[in-house]
């Protein structure tokens, strides 16, 4: 709608100027992707740059969205089309594919939400070997670390801060926003097996972003390096502390990550503005 | 949904924590107004302030939608209550109420759009002697000049400047985004006098910003200086040029204003930033 | 010598112009004030506001420099008188006096620096007794707390900070920049009583602000949510794990406080661009 | 002196900390040419960035001083070090060398200012010839339009603009900050052909930006087409106006430019804070 009622309005001032046109947005498209390894279709959000054309070769960011939302999420509620629009069409921002995989729902008592291998649901697994290759192969972008970037919100933060721990030699960077690093403390787990909150929050300890860091040999160090990390959080977000707690590690281990506490707390409007930063931050990695 | 998802979200993480709860959020209401003026009923959107009480008084900032728009489209389209949360938690903008009424529809064809008065629709005296009376009684705000602030975008833009032109004395400060200070050059004007885009397009010919300004005695401009001036235009915005003509007027006039050209052109994400910007305007200039 | 050329380059454009003149630039006066109780002199830069006329009344805060500094180096390395004028000129802060004392010298072995009381140096009762009656009379500003703020760097962020937690009902607000908020872990403490850096990390152990905030009695913690607080301490900055310790205290003892952490380090550019955040906050703090 | 005391300060504390040293700023060199050319010495300064070593091979940005100043003053009076090494420490400016000739010096009456070739004194021609021969090989920097970039403020603006129009085979793009893009209507001209301000200011009339962009044929604004070209000047600065004259000339062109007026006039915190953009912006037009 709002896109149509900008172009109608522009249509009607600007046919006869010099400036007749917006600058080139991009498109918005769903996929749906069956996955053998989950056992169902996967519905995937993809942002296709305005000059986007078949054949052209771009480099991909996978966006992931966080608990109670699904693949839509970052352009529904978060609204980021407008500022990766405004970022692409100014230079910040370097052309990119953007790809936000459904990874749960709204309803997380339902829906299995998650990012990392658990009972049932074994969504990492899907992630590298079945989304990855079925979006750069499809769509031409990608292809290997150098243009590839990982960034996500809340549980979507914790999770690629993980998957890019996991497979450093997968992404040049990785930007957390109000990241879920860890559980924070005096969380309860559901004690029900299959209950799937409970089953998330146990994959949630298992993927502990800090205590990676604080766990990881040199070697590993050393390969977590080669990313370029940003963590933002809002000074009143329920999940500072958990990101403090990351920074220390990361800091304490001698690994470069750039951190930024903005005014915010756990909100989309903070999201929606950490794109402003987290866009020109994957392009600048890109190579 | 939104903001349901996120408590959700946080009454789930935060049940035992220090910080249970979000810093107070705003509540959006919608009020219906019946104008003797206009002959109809007309609908406005208000945002009262997370701690807003009855009883309470708070400043108002009438906050002006643009063609092919209602007064939800500030909400819903431009997504403004993000940003007006976040400033008015963070201090950076005074708790206040902001209202935007309906001076259109999304079918500009079918309804007649327009802040002026014009055949048929006498917008300017409903929105003074109704509207403005309707609001701060009900409402407890504004009041005063020194209470009341106007703001909006595109023919929202042109209005808020337009009306605090011809009436210095109500309003503190006028923040015009994208706006439509006049017509802009080579626009044709639909011959059918009932025709309703032609009757608002004549209606910001006679209401013209840029003439007004070069037009006003001494008397005016003294006047006019009473009014903190804002004037905000993308740097791709088909609009730019009729802004910088009421830069140049104004600067001539010795009419103290502040003007900023950002980066973006007639679009949503401009106005959703530009809220950034004046909604502190606004507070600095309440008193 | 900067103002001096810019003059005179606008003073040859713009002698017929109608806008011949710099919008008002504050002028810089450095002042002496004999203490009794430091048993000397000290001098401090006074900021006065470009409309400053004898007999108007202003607001003031109190802006502390660091260790290895002076008076003038809020001015002089950090040059900070560029962001005071353009704030002010924009309306984005309102005139204010800014008056940064001496407490210490370039040479920290010679030169006792330090904003508490120690053996031989109680800057604290100076700061108190005869600095703030001394300006405030003499250039009537400030006067009470809702017309008083303070603010400083990394020595004189502890110095703001710890000074606003020993009288809140003196300051409105406090911005401390990258804070030395208590003394880093492992810092060792030179032995020899008369050392001078001895004496004054001895000082920043007794007035540690994040013990000051764990140990506080509900009184005193009531009496701290009368001041506005903001930490603002960058990525790669020495300091920030006692920043961050300081926030946590603030956020169990339930004290409302701001907290950003910006891209830098310890530096003058950080500082500098501090001033965009701290005198806006000032501002809006000052009743 | 500044960073000095930091050095100092941060050993004392740092002394057995994990993060013993500061993010690696750059230096800053003053070398001396012998322009045949102009028939003297010209100094130059020049910014290394920090992990400079003799081999390495950068970018270049020349960044041009304005009237009443030389090769120092973008590093005194507008203290641009301070915004470059963040800038680069951070990664949103790639690592580069930073090269600011003398064009002129404090006593624009007894020394010659400019950027273009007059009567006299060859400036261009010393630039193109001997300044960007003599830095590119012994810095080993820059060497092809991919790999250089030029800005500059008030009559630096000017000359990185219309120097880049005259040879848009050697910048990937061009920063003006509070251009001279033009003389100002209404300037008089010192009659005296021996006058050095009089022939500064007959060359600016020669090397019109705007009358360059309005007589260009398509070949030209093809040319022109291949730099990436920015605009930023401030709402109150005196030299808006022609800025404004450029830009709307650049439109009727149909040659792209961004264009940003932001708060300020013409002053040396306006240009400090341009680095902020102008940085980044180099940096992505690198290749």
């Amino acid at each position: 709608m709002k896109s149509k009622i900008i172009i109608t309005l522009l249509a009607f001032f600007c046919a006869s100027s010099a400036f007749a046109s917006l600058p080139p947005r991009g498109t918005l498209v769903t996929d749906t992707i069956h996955s053998k390894i989950l056992g169902t279709d996967r519905e995937v959000s993809i942002y296709l740059p305005g000059n986007f054309k078949s054949g052209d070769h771009f480099p991909v960011l996978y966006l992931l969205h966080g608990m109670y939302a699904n693949h839509a999420s970052w352009f529904k509620e978060t609204q980021g089309k407008g500022p990766i629009d405004r970022l692409i069409t100014s230079g910040e921002a370097v052309p990119m594919l953007i790809v936000s995989p459904n990874a749960g729902g709204y309803d997380a008592d339902k829906e299995q939400n998650g990012y990392f291998n658990m009972p049932g649901w074994q969504y990492e697994d899907f992630f590298f070997n079945e989304l990855i290759p079925y979006i750069e192969q499809k769509y031409n972008c990608g292809g290997s670390k150098n243009q590839r970037a990982i960034a996500g919100l809340s549980m979507g933060g914790g999770g690629a801060t993980a998957l890019a721990q996991h497979h450093p030699e997968m992404f040049s960077s990785s930007y957390a926003m109000s990241a879920l690093m860890a559980l924070p403390e005096g969380r309860e787990i559901p004690a029900d097996p299959n209950n799937k909150v409970g089953k998330l929050f146990r994959a949630v300890e298992q993927n502990d972003c800090v205590n990676y860091v604080k766990n990881a040999d040199d070697a590993t160090r050393d390969a977590l390096r080669t990313v370029n990390w940003f963590v933002d959080c809002g000074d009143d977000d329920f999940l500072l502390d958990v990101n403090i707690d990351y920074i220390r590690a990361m800091k304490a281990a001698k690994i470069p990550v750039q951190f930024r506490v903005r005014e915010g707390d756990h909100s989309h409007e903070y999201w929606h503005t950490a794109l402003y930063y987290a866009l020109p931050f994957a392009s600048r990695s890109f190579k």
